[in-house]
């Protein structure tokens, strides 16, 4: 009986290592569904009391839910460069050094973009055999030099920029729209956002897109790297008909409830092709909330401040990892993630090194989501060129606060609507770093109380905080900042393709400028 | 074919409603687990970040999650009061009018309590042939009068009054710990809570009254209605050796997780022992955390304020029904619903009627339960004898506002910490009668936007709001107010049963005093 026993444990094993070896023959696929301006408080299993993202709690369920997860920047473009190059964008170049501390991106006037140097994850996907596409929007770049598919992507559709303006203005250009290396519209004149209704199919193409997608890599029996960039919950925020005018959170809700309805689908038709178990998918978003969208964005929970801030309702992000049979159902990780992880994480489960010849922030998240094991490391909170915030297990120090100017604020722009706190949110540039802020993020959340400086609290945690930003400034050699000039030259007056579609608009005569960033 | 498969469908819709005879026939068993201060936030599965409550979490999977859900009252007695009676406050008597709009409730000194003119919901299951027992705290009267067994209850372990001092002091009684109708103990002395370290077993001894209470009552096949009110989460917030220092939310952490444990054990037990299918498992808390504890309590989310107030963070309660076989798992209701609702669902429940001679405030959620049907009614938000505001489906409007008085909140007790919304967070007491304001809870959970005056979405729908208020105020006979007088010698000097244990000390002369409410 034993023995018995002990030959059916042996072939057991057996058979789980043929499996692994199996498994690790044929190369996962991979899902990014990055979403825009979403807020960590806009799930349902991150407590929106509305309760309307099944299919996003459903992946939760069924994956590994991380509520200690962040983005590497609180706005849009640096973000997401740091993403694809897996290095904090004052390295990678998206930061301005115009002025000190200083929010900036890619509007459709800047002259910067992604630099060749940078090694982005589809490069190395590329090496690998994987085709890659992007759905959505790219936002590292808008001069062609800068598009996707110069940069690793074998597939786009999408827009370079934002879709949040010009709005059909006819002074300048709207926002084209790509298939690949050419323009098959604009923004507005040609894909309808319609402003009053907020009424747009937008979601359900972007949906459309990735499910051919998905089935065509199937049927081609080649690994694939999906990067679903949509952007319904970036203002003006857009739902389709069938949508609109159903969440209990006015439109914005409708654009969530469109996304998770658009997750619910391509989940399952990872399900019904059967690769499910074949294809790491992860979810998160690029920044938190707008929270001075007046009530009509995102909500960032029990978080401080949103979008553009470097509290913790600027960063940290509504993130699950979903693989059927990799990652075990119902677990929750308080790893401390960043997106750039997913560079360093999807490299090493493609098989591929990551460069050496420079510093990559993400770390591997294998043994994370593989094991729930948890790593120990800092992380960085930017604001431009300046290190505003540190965090290191559950402590957080700001070195620099700063929500801001008194004057913008006084003009009605709010990142901290309802939300003050004495000597934190403060409306000029403090430098605290003679004496860091010190925060416990687990029994305070949202930032409030700060820990006494003379208590023996603060001295046994500011330690570690302060060798993490000695060791991380020592290795810190910044990028040629993208993000310092503007001209209305470089605009998209004259896409790649905009001949066959008598799109193309003559350029005003190159006048460069140092771009203005107010926040 | 056909004729068979109808054949079938009759067999078992006999057979469903066999066995809802049955069912019906064996009247159910009652578990109302009322938590002390703790907040909406403080679960997992309404989004607290550090994800410490399984299962609780569990429990939601289960049944049927209410994020819509709330207390009669932003304070503890009162609270309870309105749960015990189905009737608000001002009705049953648990309010004040010293002051205008203050919270009062029964410290030790108080003079009132329950009066016996309430029907208690225990007073009618009893009638039903239920066994009633409470375990843990009280609050409606430390006079021996309105003890729970002078109340329907059979019986009783647990206090009167909180355990928030007097601390040891020798010159006021202890709060005395009774077993049914006699103290066995006196808090501090007996029962003893560490306030330097929050160590304390009380938790580990309620989990275990219940079980057994459980257990004999499943021997004797007797229904029974069990109401859990444990206050581990009140402060001084404690926690037994094993759980203390094991949250990442510090002591307050450790506290939930001891609570979330016994709510594991208990639902495990119902199961265990194969009653699980005829249990009714209600679970929620008194009133909204009390964040005024200078981030030592519990977590409102994402909601404005905390215990003391009417805005959402004082009222709305973490809230779960469980009813495996009754109950469809993995349900959210947005019903509108009250504590005092579930005096009217159990005395539904056991087949026996509500009183018909006087208002009762609850209404019955067997539709909801059963059926996920939403009742359309407003929902009533009071401060000690002044109608706050009024909650109708998604639009709450505001007639007063205050937090605390400016006096007060410079002394250091601040009920909004962090959060300030101009005229709304107010410090004095505004009558906003002649103008409510008026919120989508919806889009604005955290009740910063208020609605423009002028704008046609708040004249259609501040209407309805004002005939419920209308209604409401026409049917409003207010209790004789139960809080209004304090007297030092009606402490716990000499509860019965002390003379067993020689703690019977000498009451001071009787000298009624105006009690003085600062909230």
């Amino acid at each position: 009986m034993a023995a018995a026993h002990k030959h059916k444990m042996i072939l057991a094993l057996f058979t789980l290592n043929l499996c692994y070896q199996i498994c690790l023959s044929s190369k996962p696929n991979f899902i990014i569904m990055l979403m825009d301006d979403m807020g960590w408080g806009d799930l349902g299993v991150f407590g929106d009391p509305n309760k309307e993202t099944p299919n996003l709690d459903t992946m939760a369920a069924q994956g590994m839910l991380f509520p200690d997860f962040y983005s590497a920047n609180p706005l849009c473009s640096p973000s997401r460069a740091a993403l694809m190059s897996g290095r904090l964008p004052i390295r990678n170049g998206f930061y301005t050094t115009n002025a000190h501390a200083r929010n900036a991106y890619t509007p459709q006037v800047i002259m910067g973009g992604i630099p060749d140097e940078e090694i982005l994850l589809p490069e190395i996907l590329k090496k690998a055999g994987y085709r890659n596409k992007i759905i959505g929007k790219w936002h590292l770049g808008q001069q062609p030099q800068y598009h996707p598919l110069k940069h690793g992507f074998d597939e786009w559709f999408g827009a370079p920029n934002c879709h949040f303006g010009p709005y059909n203005n006819k002074k300048t250009p709207n926002i084209p729209v790509y298939r690949n290396a050419e323009m098959i519209g604009r923004y507005y004149q040609d894909f309808v956002i319609d402003r009053k209704t907020g009424e747009s199919n937008l979601t359900q193409i972007y949906i459309q897109e990735a499910l051919t997608f998905i089935e065509s890599q199937v049927t081609d029996k080649t690994p694939f790297f999906l990067y679903w960039a949509v952007d319904a919950t970036h203002g003006p925020v857009y739902a389709s008909k069938q949508f609109l005018g159903k969440s209990r959170r006015g439109l914005y809700g409708d654009a969530v409830s469109e996304l998770d309805y658009g997750v619910g689908k391509i989940l399952n038709k990872l399900i019904q092709l059967g690769v499910d178990k074949n294809t790491f998918v992860f979810f998160s978003s690029d920044n938190g909330a707008a929270t001075y969208d007046k009530g009509h964005g995102g909500s960032n929970g029990p978080f401080l401040c949103g979008k553009e801030t470097t509290f913790e309702g600027g960063m940290r992000e509504p993130s699950i990892a979903w693989w059927p049979g990799r990652i075990l159902p119902g677990q929750v990780s308080h790893q401390l993630g960043s997106l750039m992880d997913l560079y360093t994480t999807l490299a090493s489960l493609s098989g591929q090194q990551i460069p050496t010849d420079r510093v990559v922030d993400g770390v591997d998240l294998s043994k994370v989501l593989f094991g729930n094991y948890e790593i120990n490391r800092p992380l960085f909170y930017y604001r431009g060129n300046e290190l505003m915030a540190v965090r290191l297990g559950q402590y957080k120090a700001h070195f620099w606060t700063w929500t801001n100017s008194i004057e913008e604020f006084k003009r009605g722009t709010d990142f901290c609507p309802g939300q003050i706190i004495e000597n934190v949110t403060t409306h000029n540039q403090v430098n605290q770093t003679a004496q860091p802020l010190l925060f416990h993020l687990g029994r305070d959340p949202g930032e409030k109380y700060i820990i006494k400086p003379g208590s023996s609290e603060y001295k046994e945690n500011i330690g570690p905080i302060l060798t993490a930003v000695e060791d991380h400034k020592k290795n810190l050699i910044p990028g040629e900042p993208q993000l310092n000039w503007c001209d209305d030259a470089v605009m998209n007056w004259s896409p790649p393709g905009c001949e066959k579609l008598n799109q193309c608009y003559t350029a005003p005569p190159s006048k460069p400028t140092k771009c203005v960033w107010n926040h």
